[in-house]
């Protein structure tokens, strides 16, 4: 830290990113990438001679991009921002709806991040504690009177609330934006989409970085009222307008088109989801009802952090949590079956000697 | 704009992109991308098997390319840092060292965004005029007692400043930040990088756009002390880590390393820009002595506006302003020589009938 940062700056707590490891290869199970490479349309239109026009901005206004986005879900170019990963929209949405007079309420666990953005843009973010198993309180964020922020699934545990519980939360709180992070939401559960129409202050929103295989890529969006879309735009062009790269911008399209190779993947990360959580119950694990590419899960003969460490010496990454609330779980990425059948055979040896 | 909106973000002026345009094909001139293409480096290492990989994160600490941009320089990675475009730089900075009660001065003719960014963190931005000629007045800007940011070359001027002005700016607000941004110094200027180690609070603002062929591939990047670095990484992590995505992190790697198509390019364009200057002279305007990859001209019969228009109707685009500083000026970015050739055609074809 040098002696010119502004005092509110010196207060941040930065997020720490998952681990993302150059020496050593690991398998890595640890930041919820998709296993499986982008569509062979992506490879494709990436082309040499696309590459070659570089030089070029890209377009400001990513009109083809929101367009395609826009049909795929019946929606129109106006109801879809785009920006270089959700998290860039996420941090648009804080700077548009949060300041030290308007605070957010989020949950006590969730996406780390929300609690970095309202540092950063100086807002206080009031945490509502997850139930005991990790459900979300839904009665304790109605009325709360304030800008409200979840992911649905919910991240880490995977869990997510029915549509009815996100719409009683969204309608309670009609004079704030209500932003639903949907970042796992293609791998199973309920979509808050289609009630967009009827909701001005619902904000959906979404990333190509999961379901799309695009996690290098850098792709986010959103869904919400030409309204809120414009305010997000608003900051985008006081930021950056260019936000996103030639290159991303036409892989956004392809992969968006590719609807076969997405649901393959869904398919195949959805079906290796519910095997591994039934290995791992069946190795003593507790493991939530996970609607994300990844589990969540805790056994009560090991801390997540001694499990980890285990998994790391075999060669394994996941994530485990230095909070009390997390203290006995991990979270493990849906690999490929052979990944995760190096997971099994690595837990087994780790109990063996427990 | 919606009613969620807070006040601040209301008061914004976003800052309006260069045209970009979509259907007919113009000769692109309006926003300083470079004619040629990017190096042969960069187009062999984005192949088909390195784009199967984007499933994976980007490295949040683009460590190899800030040891490859560190090498090239005789620096530490400890004084680079990278982001998704030199306006994410630049946003970066103001909020690490701006705010409400921290202002920043700055030219009232330069590079337009700085104006943005401090609305964005509701920063004071005082205004300097430039003098009659369009240089800088650089005993203004000693001991003014705020943060400093100014483009060198200057932009649209391309007028520079002699590095012993440079340091006695940076010297003389020796308790606070001064961002030199160097968007265009490839072209010729001379950089005030040599003087980084003598002054802790000299930040170093570059970009790959300009001189690199890669503006639409979105990559910037600074020089400071390792503390003002560690500051920027502060904020990025408090905003998104994994900001440059997978492609443009090798892109900039192999487009740096190629220091030969670097320098055919800058002779390729500086060459272009003296043999431009020369003819729009003797054709009546009044051009800047430019060190940047554009000219910055006028002409004592036509405003900017109505050349701009002109030459619209005649496939070329350039860059007008509607501010009355600038009302008899018009910026040309520097194209392949066929480009100008087109350009000054349709320049006598317009004088023919003013």
């Amino acid at each position: 830290m040098s002696d010119f940062l502004i005092p509110a700056m010196q207060r941040l707590s930065p997020y720490v990113p998952g681990e993302q490891p150059q020496g050593k290869q690991y398998i890595k199970l640890n930041t919820n990438e998709n296993p499986y490479p982008p569509s062979n349309r992506v490879l494709d239109a990436l082309s040499r001679e696309f590459i070659s026009q570089l030089n070029l901005y890209s377009d400001p206004t990513a009109l083809s991009l929101r367009h395609t986005i826009a049909d795929q879900y019946g929606l129109s170019p106006e109801n879809v921002f785009t920006a270089n990963g959700s998290d860039e929209v996420l941090g648009f949405a804080f700077r548009a709806f949060c300041d030290a007079s308007h605070p957010v309420t989020i949950p006590d666990i969730s996406y780390g991040f929300y609690r970095v953005y309202a540092k950063l843009f100086e807002t206080e973010a009031k945490q509502i504690p997850l139930n005991e198993d990790f459900t979300l309180p839904v009665d304790k964020f109605l009325h709360v009177n304030t800008t409200v922020a979840f992911a649905n699934p919910n991240a880490p545990t995977g869990i997510a609330l029915p549509l009815s519980d996100v719409e009683k939360i969204i309608a309670s709180n009609q004079d704030h934006v209500v932003i639903v992070d949907e970042a796992y939401v293609d791998f199973g559960a309920e979509s808050v989409l289609s009630l967009l129409p009827k909701h001005p202050n619902l904000l959906v929103v979404r990333t190509y970085s999961k379901a799309y295989s695009l996690a290098g890529a850098r792709l986010g969006y959103a869904f919400g009222s030409p309204e809120l879309i414009s305010d997000l735009d608003r900051i985008r062009n006081s930021f950056h307008p260019y936000n996103i790269n030639r290159l991303t911008m036409l892989a956004g399209i392809e992969a968006m088109l590719d609807r076969d190779y997405f649901d393959e993947c869904i398919h195949k990360v959805t079906s290796e989801r519910k095997r591994a959580m039934t290995v791992l119950r069946s190795l003593g694990f507790e493991v939530t009802d996970s609607q994300g590419n990844f589990l969540f899960a805790a056994h009560p003969a090991l801390s997540g952090k001694a499990y980890y460490e285990g998994l790391k010496d075999r060669g394994i990454l996941v994530r485990y949590w230095d909070e009390p609330r997390l203290y006995a779980h991990i979270r493990i990425t849906v690999g490929t079956p052979e990944q995760m059948d190096a997971l099994f055979t690595a837990t087994k040896e780790i109990f063996a000697e427990v």
